[in-house]
């Protein structure tokens, strides 16, 4: 399957879906339309019961340089809004999708390119890229990259990105928590697809349970977590796959879960 | 004072109580009855003033597997219910006793071993020590260890953990703040007993209220822990023991605690 | 511009403010005046439009070694409520001005006057700098220090450092995230002006508009938090000084920041 819009693909290989951004020549821009079609895309991949794990990727040298500066230049407040509105959405469903999502970051990440780097569930990054929020120079704080930016590297870092838009580079960025791992570049490939074939190795209701619950958790007080999560675990341990899980790891074979 | 309950024990020498999971051939599983046994030794601890500090040990190679799996395999949804709740229960408990409480993690944290460690206000491991949350892999997504996972290693390090249920060494652990430290495993008694003495040196009703005060203060906003803080340090800084040790200070002193 | 009053003075250089605590000889203690005082000044920075970044500092070979304990030994709970009220304030204000703050720190900073290092927005530190919240060995836990210093390095760190009272060493904190940069005590100068006038050349209303932003999202759900950045961000880009930086980098020219 390959769907072709505005500059965003959906590639499904297996149970691997791959959304690519192809405009390498403007550095992928995440302009409005590519932001909704992207949106659209994940919702789809959303309902797909094949699909087990996403990956975000991108064309050419740069991952993503952010918002398309052209189109916010022109813009009056009630386009603005459009504009943010829909880089929130694509953000909050990167995280409401079923399927983990995985950043695949071959090279620069700038304001809202590295706000979806911060906001995947997990990133890889060849040891070449750059990440920084540099909204700061151009009189437009990355309001909305210090979202999910604070959330993955804490206060201090976070604040030193945005006031002063220095980049850092890949190894920094896995320091810090920004990615999970930074690998030479021509290992990148492999090391996601790796990842990626690793995770949907297990159920797809498993991991769509787990992915909620987790976001379920992150914003809440512990007591509040420990109640929504025991649950949730009570309820997955019933589930056929749970069921099966628990049976084959008793009985020391391998699984075999219900979706394939 | 020895108890003895369910593959659980207690042993109090001087001011340190030391909880001891003793199943070492099953790696130590958190049975339903041996959460619900740790949860009440634990509440007997919290009142009795002669202890100071929790030690959370284990017996042999592994600190614990986690649940125990014959238990979860064959349980209705009632009786998950049962075993998650006492999970949550032991946890919350282990925030809620007004001594600080060390994790002395010999060998193998998985799940909810992991949860253990992650939720006890200190930890130090052998550097052989091995950490990890492997319940995607049966099925059961770990969704209650998550919620301390999350609270100690952040975002994307969490995330990795419970979507590959990969292991993580004590170095890794200790770099990500899961645990405080790690030690060659020869040294392990003795960097716990150090720990615990040099904690139980200082005033059991000062420790108390700033344990309280850690977990009243971390879930809300700023304003608000500021507000919650204020007070509790005003009324901290009245009682006996921080008079007394204002004054030992002041006046180059070694104070002289209440309860000593 | 120099006011000197209680061992506070601020002096403001082009756009850079530096407030100072000007008693060396007791290691800088933050009495209930000194914090009063440093809240006014602040305040007052933060109504003039000449300042654009604040950098707190001290005098002499010891950052601060917190509360006057002379102080607060003899006090009354309504006194006490009144001093720690007083440092509350204080953390909060530094929070509430337009102003970036930069901690510089060039010896010891304990106890509240660690949390004054936690609380700043960014910090660099000499490596010579020691870092501890010690109030537990006398008696008096740092429960209102705990607030940012939870915050800024996590859970097991924090609890670490407040139950023991044990000092981390500049590189710790650095890795910690409790600061910036440790850097060699003689280029401590430097680093901080080089710091501050780059954040200095940025718009300031870009960056009031950022700082209000960064707490204004730091302690609510991911949801809530996008929802009143999208708002912000629409906002922000239409600002004169957005609509400048974007032009001048489209048409690749230096922007002119409406403040100069």
């Amino acid at each position: 399957m390959t769907e072709n819009s505005t500059a965003v693909t959906v590639e499904v290989v297996d149970p691997i879906a791959t959304l690519t951004l192809r405009a390498p020549q403007r550095r992928n821009p995440l302009s409005k339309d590519t932001m909704r079609t992207a949106t659209r895309l994940l919702r789809e991949l959303d309902a797909d019961p094949q699909v087990r794990v996403i990956v975000i990727a991108a064309e050419g040298p740069a991952f993503s340089a952010g918002h398309d500066l052209a189109e916010v230049a022109g813009a009056e407040l009630d386009d603005q809004r459009e504009i943010f509105g829909a880089c929130s959405d694509l953000m909050l469903t990167l995280h409401e999708v079923r399927q983990p999502v995985i950043a695949k970051v071959a090279g620069m990440a700038l304001a809202a390119g590295c706000q979806l780097v911060a906001t995947c569930d997990l990133a890889i990054a060849a040891d070449t890229a750059r990440f920084s929020t540099p909204g700061v120079k151009i009189g437009l704080f990355c309001s909305t990259p210090m979202v999910p930016l604070t959330r993955a590297v804490g206060r201090k870092r976070a604040m030193h990105m945005l006031l002063t838009g220095e980049m850092i580079d890949a190894a920094t960025a896995a320091d810090w928590g920004l990615i999970n791992q930074a690998v030479p570049a021509d290992e990148l490939d492999r090391a996601v697809a790796q990842l990626a074939a690793s995770i949907a190795a297990s159920s797809s209701a498993t991991l769509a349970i787990g992915k909620r619950a987790f976001y379920d958790q992150i914003d809440v007080s512990e007591p509040a977590a420990y109640e929504l999560m025991s649950e949730t675990m009570a309820v997955n341990a019933v589930i056929p796959d749970a069921k099966e899980g628990i049976s084959a790891f008793l009985e020391k074979r391998p699984p075999v879960w219900s979706d394939r």
